[in-house]
């Protein structure tokens, strides 16, 4: 059973939008090694604040400060699920979201159980591809590393799971994103292959999340319209492009550039 | 009170810039995970030679065989601060310059510790923003995660008083870089606010900063001539570029190309 | 003595490349910290898929799964010491090949143990510049940093000692690359200097070389095939750029665009 979608609200996206470019969320990010220098590019060209403070002494301290958290367990290892650990310990303390982004979970089983155990403690939004979103709800995800093997509304039915348990919003993302809470699903269609080409741009999409989250507006729309964002400054940037190289550019420069008109222009009907 | 500054000295800049690309210094980075491929690269096109030598059972040898070290804190955890003891002790035994980058000091408690316990090591040059250098002397930095939230001439008095306690160099940046010594302050303006929408253009300048302490050219004119590269590379790039992705592409064709003499053209007066 | 080299087979390195794209083998890197995120893009523009799984709990799991190994020694820490010496056992008991990158071998002690240590594993391949190679081997490569100060070909004896202990292929890189075996030398003469002018070329290419091990080519042919795709993806990208900063851009299309065809026409005599 496929549930059913309706397209997200793109007005209310765009006035998001330029709610979070004019808040300039603060956003801690415990993120991998691979792409922390690509997702501070990322959140500072949406208009956002990162700050990767990693040592378990200071993330919780700094937790508490921070406008959002984002977790992403891409390289985890043991010193930073202590600092984690920290850092939502003292999010849920404060009131400061924290997003889930389970890099590769079903695929190996220590990151698994510890993306397991994280759940107790009410992410905000969990942001995965279907394979993971399919693992993280207890399913067989069969992912390929970090890539998915599924396509993202294979992923609904685990993805209103996980809302309901754990009072999550749910972004499933692939060619179309689907943002999934506990009543209703919407559709965030578009982007281009490209975005695959990059490494890192769904891990700089989950640290858009946690700005959203961050920002004040309302979090379906707020979450909606970084999912749109991130998709429409593909569009415009793979035409411009050579090959992934200048892809990677191009998306920088035009996630600095789009505002909440263009979404509106973009999605609305 | 505002101490009185007076205009760097653009020739003796321009003849130490020279020396830099002429001598190649090799550069020992002890620097944060989320801009070190960043920083090698900007030592790279400045004409150093980076090495990010990282553990304990390394950084004392290494740093021995380096021409300077750069101790940079933004993503202290304990092993590194371990491996940073053990570099800058190596550093001050065979003479090699170190630069210290107080990245948030003042924010966090841990590190804002460990920073003052490294200023009794008598770093060469210390290169923050207001923020961090009023911290780090003792004052109310007010920082906000990694980003200053003072002009950079309010932190001349507390610049002033590290320099006269520890013996250091101080750079201060913002849209005005202030070298502050025990006796003088010269101001070096420029730039474009396009270098805060990269991350780690001023972690980066601490490692330029480092390569200047190794180049062999007088301290001051050769740190005050990579402030001023950066600057004057920013202001190139700018106007080349389409958003921050163009930018950071830009700045660093910049940074391979400009040289003295274009530092005197841009501030000889 | 220096070895006679004879050219690489263009056509068969062309073929290999094609199997390369084909296959896209899921490479698991253990790499340094500074080029990790240049690794990955430079794996997706090649066809291939990077995953950086570095936790001593998983590395073994995930290199069992994986169609090569990459240990690159750069950063070389404790814990990631351990989780290469897991990935290493478990890729051998599952027939995985590995290669090893042994970044600035000889001018460090523990690392040069260390790397000896390994060599006792059987790696597929061994890449390095000529000082590392010839201080795995035991003599003194004369390294300054991670840089080499020797030319390639002062290293064809120690490559064939390495090849003959281990059963390993050796690739030294530099002005012309040189792969050797037991039995033969074959050069892959061309590039640029600008590949001196970006961090990381050398390591990404090791990660390619990974690639080619787990692509189902021959292997003599496979890694040919990458290493004449990095210097003719520099060939094209230098005129190109203006700087180290466009280069790089530019050589992460290259490397997206070039086919075997190129190759071929490149180096067919």
């Amino acid at each position: 059973m496929t549930l059913p979608a309706q397209t997200f609200d793109a007005r209310a996206a765009a006035a998001a939008l330029a709610a979070l470019r004019a808040s300039a969320p603060l956003v801690h990010c415990l993120t991998n090694q691979v792409v922390s220098n690509f997702t501070a590019n990322v959140l500072l060209a949406a208009g956002a604040a990162p700050a990767m403070v990693v040592a378990e002494e200071e993330a919780g301290e700094f937790a508490a400060l921070a406008s959002a958290l984002l977790i992403n367990v891409g390289t985890l290892e043991r010193p930073q699920a202590a600092a984690m650990r920290a850092a939502i310990g003292a999010a849920n303390l404060t009131g400061t979201p924290w997003v889930l982004d389970p890099v590769a979970v079903g695929a190996l089983g220590w990151r698994t159980a510890f993306c397991r155990e994280l759940l107790a403690f009410s992410p905000a939004v969990i942001r995965g591809n279907a394979s993971e979103i399919i693992a993280l709800a207890g399913g067989t995800g069969a992912g390929r590393g970090v890539d998915s093997t599924a396509q993202s509304d294979a992923a609904l039915e685990a993805a209103r799971a996980l809302a309901r348990e754990h009072g999550s919003l749910v972004l499933v993302t692939g060619a179309t994103d689907y943002l999934v809470d506990a009543h209703a699903v919407r559709a965030i269609a578009g982007g281009t292959p490209r975005l695959q080409q990059v490494t890192g741009t769904g891990c700089a999409l989950s640290a858009l999340v946690a700005a959203a989250c961050g920002c004040g507006a309302p979090r379906m729309d707020a979450v909606a319209a970084v999912s749109a964002l991130m998709k429409l400054a593909g569009e415009r940037a793979a035409p411009e492009s050579r090959g992934s190289g200048s892809f990677a550019v191009a998306l920088l420069d035009e996630l600095g550039t789009l505002g909440g008109e263009d979404l509106a222009a973009r999605w609305f009907a």
